[in-house]
Order: C-alpha cells, then sequence, then structure tokens
C-alpha cells in the first residue's frame, strides 16, 4: 500500500472539542524545533506559564500544561493528591463527573457521589449539604459539561470549601478561555482545563494551575527518584511517575530538573494560542464567545427546533438540540457533514440518539461559521422532511449580529 | 509584558533528543483541525497504525501510541501489566534503565536490579542467569542508553524469556527507527518509543506495540468505565484511567470506544513520520544512521578527542566525547550553541560534567549536520586551548563519504 501526503478535506467543527485552531496558531505549528534546555525553549516555557496565569486569573505559584490530552492533566491532580481512603465528594450531573469518579476510583479515593437529571445542575447548597455530612477531603466537579451542556455555579461552593479546609478540584476543560472562570475569586483549589475547545489549540496539552493548598501535600508525597537514590522511599508517594507532580513543577521551575522531554511543537501551539487569547483580552473573548452562543440559539428557536436543557445554566459554547421526532440524527450529522463540510456532535449515555450537540469555541466560535451551521441544519432537516421554519433561522441571527455589532440604517 | 509572534534562532541539532524534526512533518503539522470521529480521521488512524507496524517490523494486533512524551508510554505499559508483588528484573546501564525500575516501583511491583558500569553493557547470559534466580513476570530492559550511548544485545534474552513464559519489555525510545530493531524476530512482548529521535517527529507521542501474551493481561484487569455501570469492579483494575491499554486499544480498534481526544496535529505529523520513513525504507534509514554515526566517530577520532564506552555496543546514533582535562564542558556547549547555533548534549550522574553527547538522529542524521559539528566542536576546543589536529576531522569524514556514497577520481 502507498501512502502520500495528508490531503484532508475543508471542514467547518462546530463540536464541542476539538474544534478549529486559531490560524495562528497552525502557523506556529510548523516552527521549527529546538532542543528542550536551550535557553529560548526555558524563555518559552517560562512566558507560557505567565500567560497562562493570566487565563486562569490567578496569582498561584504553579501553573503549566501537562504533555497529555485534557484527562492527562485531571488524572496528574487527582492521582498526585488522593490517597487511599480519601472521601471525594463527586456531584455529577453529565457524563465527564463519571470521569472524575473513575480517577477517583483508581487514585484509591472514596467516591461520594451526587447525580443530577442530566440538562440540570446542582443548587451549590445542596452541594453543601453533601459535603457537611461528607465532610471529604476533595470536592471534585466539572464546570462546563459537554455532554449536557450545563455549567454548574462554583463560587457558593468554593467559599465554603475554603472556609471549612476542603479542596476544590475543578475540570474547566470546556470553558476555561470561552466562559467566565476565576481561580482566585472563586476559591478554586485546582483547574485543568484543555487546549482544544476554547483555547483554540490542537488537543495534545492539558494546561492548568494549582496553588499552596495542593502543594503542600504534594511536598509530602514527594519521592526522590531512582537513579539519584535508590534507596529513597515515601510511603505516600505519588503512584504515577508521569503524573507525579511534585516532579513536573520541579521540571518548569527555575531548577528545570529533567522529568520528560517537554513537547516542543505543542509548546509553540499553547504559547500562540494564549498570546492571541491576551492580545483579544480575556473579556472581550468571553463576550465574542456570549454573543455567538446567543446568536446560535436564537436561530435554533427562530427555526423552530427545540432546545434542550434548563435556560438558566446553559453553557454559552454549547447548545443542544432535540432531534425532531421521526429522524434519524446520524443520518442528519452525515448529510450536515459530507455535503456541507460541518461537522456537528451526537451525545452520549441517556442523550444518545435524542439530541446534536452544536459547538461554538475557540476560533470556531465565529460569525460565518454560526451562519453557516443554521443554513446547513435548516436546509438538512428539510430534506429529511422535518417542519422548519424555512429562512428564519439565519435572518433571526442576522438581525441579532447587525444590532449589537454594527447598528446599520437599512435602506428600503 | 508584551508578547510577540514565536521568533526562534536557527539551531542544528546534535543532542540524543529531541532532535530536528524533518521538514515534511513541519509542514503536516499546519494542517487544520478534523473531528476525532470524522471518517477521514480515523482512516489516519489505521494508516498510522499500519505504518507503525512496518516501522516496529511485528506482525501484533495491536501497535499505535499514547498520547504524551516517551516515557508516557513505557509507564502505560508497565502499570498496564504489574500488579502489586509481581516481581521484574530489570538490568541497568545508564539513567533509563533506573526510570523503569520507577515505574515498576510505582506501578506496585518489586524490582529485581541488575546494574552495570555507565559505558558497559551486560553479556546476555549474565542477565538470563538472574532471570533464572529470580523467575519473574517481566524482564524490563533499554535497548539504547542515550545516557552511555550503549546498545544491549536483546535477541538471546528475548529467547529464554519466552521459553520460560516471562514478558520482556522493552524501551526502544532512543533507537526504532534508526537502529536494527526486530520486535517479532526477538521475541519482544512489548516496545514502546518515542518521536522525538530516530523517527523525525517533535515530542509528544510515544508509539507502542504489545502481543497477545500482554493483551491477556489487560483483559483480565480490564474495568468498565463508570458512567456506563457504577457497580462495575475489578480487584486486579489498573490503576490509571489515562494509562489504561485496555481502554485504549478498544479506541484505537474498528469498535472507536471513546477514551481520551486523541491528539490530531500530533498525529498527522505521526503518520507524515512514519510515511516518510516507509519511503525511504527501515533498512535504508538504518543504513544512513549507522553511516552517518561512523563519520561522525571517524571525525572525532582524527581531530583527536578520546571517545566514551566500549567500541562494540556503541550505539551508532549517540557518540560520547569525553570532555578533555582542564576545560569546562558547559563553556563548550555555550560557544556551540551561540556562535554556531549547534547543539550538543551534557550528561547526567557520573558522566555529568565529564562527556558530551552527540547525537546524529532522525533528520539530524544527515551529511551536513555531521561535517558542521565537527568543524564547530574543532574550533571551539581550539579556542579553548585545547590541542586538537586541526583540520582533520572534517577531512577524515568527508574522505569517508566520499568514498562510501560516491567513490569520484580526485583531479591532481
Amino acid at each position: 500500500m502507498e501512502y502520500k501526503e495528508l490531503n484532508l478535506p475543508s471542514r467547518t467543527i462546530m463540536t464541542p472539542g476539538p474544534v478549529e485552531a486559531d490560524p495562528r496558531v497552525l502557523r506556529a505549528l510548523s516552527t521549527p524545533i529546538i532542543g528542550q534546555f536551550d535557553p529560548q525553549f526555558l524563555n518559552i516555557m517560562d512566558e507560557t506559564s505567565d500567560l497562562l496565569h493570566y487565563v486562569f486569573q490567578t496569582e498561584n505559584k504553579r501553573a503549566f500544561p501537562v504533555d497529555g490530552t485534557s484527562r492527562s492533566g485531571i488524572e496528574a491532580v487527582l492521582t498526585s493528591i488522593i490517597e487511599p481512603g480519601d472521601k471525594v465528594v463527586v456531584p455529577v450531573f453529565g457524563r465527564f463527573g463519571y470521569l472524575l469518579t473513575e480517577m477517583v476510583d483508581r487514585a484509591g479515593g472514596e467516591t461520594y457521589l451526587m447525580e443530577a437529571e442530566w440538562g440540570n445542575v446542582f443548587d451549590p447548597q445542596d452541594v453543601i449539604t453533601k459535603i457537611k455530612q461528607v465532610n471529604p477531603k476533595v470536592v471534585a466537579v466539572v464546570h462546563g459539561e459537554t455532554s449536557t451542556g450545563r455549567l454548574q455555579p462554583l463560587k457558593e461552593i468554593g467559599e465554603f470549601c475554603r472556609e471549612n479546609d476542603i479542596l476544590l478540584v475543578v475540570d474547566a476543560v470546556a470553558t476555561l478561555g470561552g466562559v467566565e472562570f476565576k481561580t482566585d475569586e472563586w476559591n478554586v483549589d485546582a483547574v485543568i482545563t484543555g487546549t482544544q475547545k476554547c483555547l483554540a489549540v490542537p488537543t495534545g496539552m492539558a494546561p492548568l494551575t494549582y496553588n499552596d493548598r495542593i502543594e503542600r501535600i504534594l511536598l509530602k508525597r514527594k519521592k526522590i527518584e531512582r537513579g539519584l537514590s535508590m534507596e529513597a522511599q515515601n510511603d505516600r508517594k505519588i503512584q504515577s511517575n508521569y503524573f507525579d507532580l511534585s516532579q513536573i513543577q520541579d521540571y518548569w521551575s527555575p531548577d528545570r530538573l529533567n522529568h520528560h522531554t517537554e513537547s516542543t511543537t505543542m509548546l509553540y501551539a499553547l504559547r500562540e494560542g494564549l498570546r492571541v487569547i491576551k492580545e483579544e483580552g480575556i473579556e472581550n473573548r468571553i463576550k465574542r464567545h456570549t454573543k455567538h452562543g446567543k446568536a446560535l440559539s436564537i436561530g435554533l428557536k427562530a427555526m423552530g427546533v427545540e432546545l434542550f436543557g434548563e435556560e438558566q445554566n446553559k453553557m454559552p459554547v454549547v447548545t443542544i438540540v432535540k432531534v425532531p421526532e421521526g429522524i434519524s440524527e446520524q443520518a442528519v450529522r452525515q448529510i450536515m457533514l459530507n455535503e456541507f463540510g460541518i461537522e456537528i456532535a451526537g451525545a452520549f449515555g441517556p442523550l444518545k440518539g435524542k439530541v446534536w450537540r452544536i459547538g461554538s469555541m475557540g476560533y470556531s466560535s465565529r460569525k460565518n461559521n454560526i451562519l453557516h451551521v443554521l443554513g446547513a441544519l435548516e436546509s438538512t432537516l428539510t430534506y429529511f422532511g422535518v417542519k422548519v421554519n424555512k429562512g428564519d433561522a439565519a435572518q433571526a441571527a442576522l438581525e441579532y449580529y447587525l444590532e449589537v455589532d454594527n447598528p446599520v440604517v437599512r435602506t428600503s
């Protein structure tokens, strides 16, 4: 078999990730390799850490990526702080909450589960009541659940945890850089994100930040690497070398203690993605994501399709559409992809086959993408015989855009 | 502070990795993102797996990358097969052997250590004797130790392990794609490599392959992910979700069971790097690496500097040079980097400050790089007052090249 050079079709990606990378990030990816201890590379590491502090809105000492996809960062935090028998409260309101329980379980922790019906989130007071009952070491929760398109309010939970010396770990994979997230103000002890969503960078790194409360645990669990000392032992040692944050933080400190070989190209991309965010300004970026999410919802409602989930805690960057009765959700996605070159997502678990998930994240969160996806969905549904308000979706979104962006006087 | 677009100096990288990526790989990195379940992306996954089979020279069912740097792949294999109390023999002849013991230890295994003086490797019979004494479940060993530049012969060890139903796990991070490695012929049960060395791809993925003997263990340790079933339990479950090969192999199988979000861009790069290897031909590529390694050694000897380590088991892709007495190894590397733009490496542990490590791997394994590094080292040593045979190094390498590549008749 002969293998040819990559020759991929053009795609408009309107899923909850991976989404389109900013073209400036794509360009940065082609930058030639420099060595991991080259002073110029160390400089890129420092700049990336600075920029992460900006995006996480934190004064924490530590902010760096783990070299792996989003879940690698979540596992790094949980496995580094959870010891056998530790109690962890996990409020679950969608698929990725269950992933947290999976990781707690594998780290030897005891999960105290709360489950909300898919489409809802928790009243913070209910979470606090559960925390009071359990008195856990850690509360681990997802901020934005892409499986249901819902956003969990965190401020009150954070306040209670801090007052009671409980650690709050948040999976902000789907929100950071597109939805308001205030690490310090909300008293979040550790936050993990992904690159392939609102940061508009390809998948493959998991930026995270944590504070001194987390670091104190890491230092107690630290073990000198074999090779430096074969005798070193620590009964509380972290069960992974790759995810040992006590070692990774040394690599990212001025000591530069060797751990893994930092992923050169992905770091170029992450730095560029963060630089672009700084240039846009984090508040402007969040406003942009809010605006395009709103335009999408307005358009879909005008089309006459039904949105899923309670409106109040909807993620601005994920919009969930109920599949009209009698049609195949997969067939619609196939037409969208093959004819329009637009990718939207199906669903997991109880929602599988019942909804589509439309993302508007990162570089994909822009006017032309929103207008295209509305037009394509309308055409496709019409093709399958669904009765929609023809022409209304794009028109409603267009009117919204012209109103908020650039009020023009129409000539009659 | 203002952050500008990346603007990096041009570097010639002659370290044992990360080395220069093939320019075709750099171009592939800029390819726009497509979704992880896009049929075109699934096709790239399949092609990458096929190409990995070619490079690993194996008929194994499984060959795929773990999304992380090289050591993530090693940890994935060890943590997926080693259970608490399992005996593991680890013959250590340099720094990266100790890393294996570190990972065995964290997975709960019992390490039975063998140590060779740095610069030597093991007589396979001595390893076999140790294996007979211990009767371990696993033997874990490094193929090429970049810390010492030595290559461990594996064939006899593999034969003995297979006959006695012991698993052989090999770290071929520094050798695969540049040095002969025959997974099936040598009876290796699991092999892990890195992208940033002889594959000429940036750091960030850990391709691996394993056979049915390994897979049988994975299947016994498999646990259904929470979210699908909260009740599912397995007392032998793998302690990591991210490194759970029983799950990752399902993601890479036709079932495409969701695990992580595959790192799009790095997979583009890996596929292109492997495609380029197939085009060159694995045997030709190994010959090329051997040739340039030999040219480098010939040049260095002609210069009058001393090489480190026994000649017989020298890695063709790493050449270790003793630092002449009375000069600072670091100062030499600084001049090389800042004035010539050439990076060579220092050393670890007992060799720190005493040797330089010069790599000739992947795209960096080429004529002009070898001739440049010889010239630059000669100039730099001369600058520091070391007596070298001026002009002889490049001349000797040049003569070797002209002889083996393209015998020309000199006009007098």
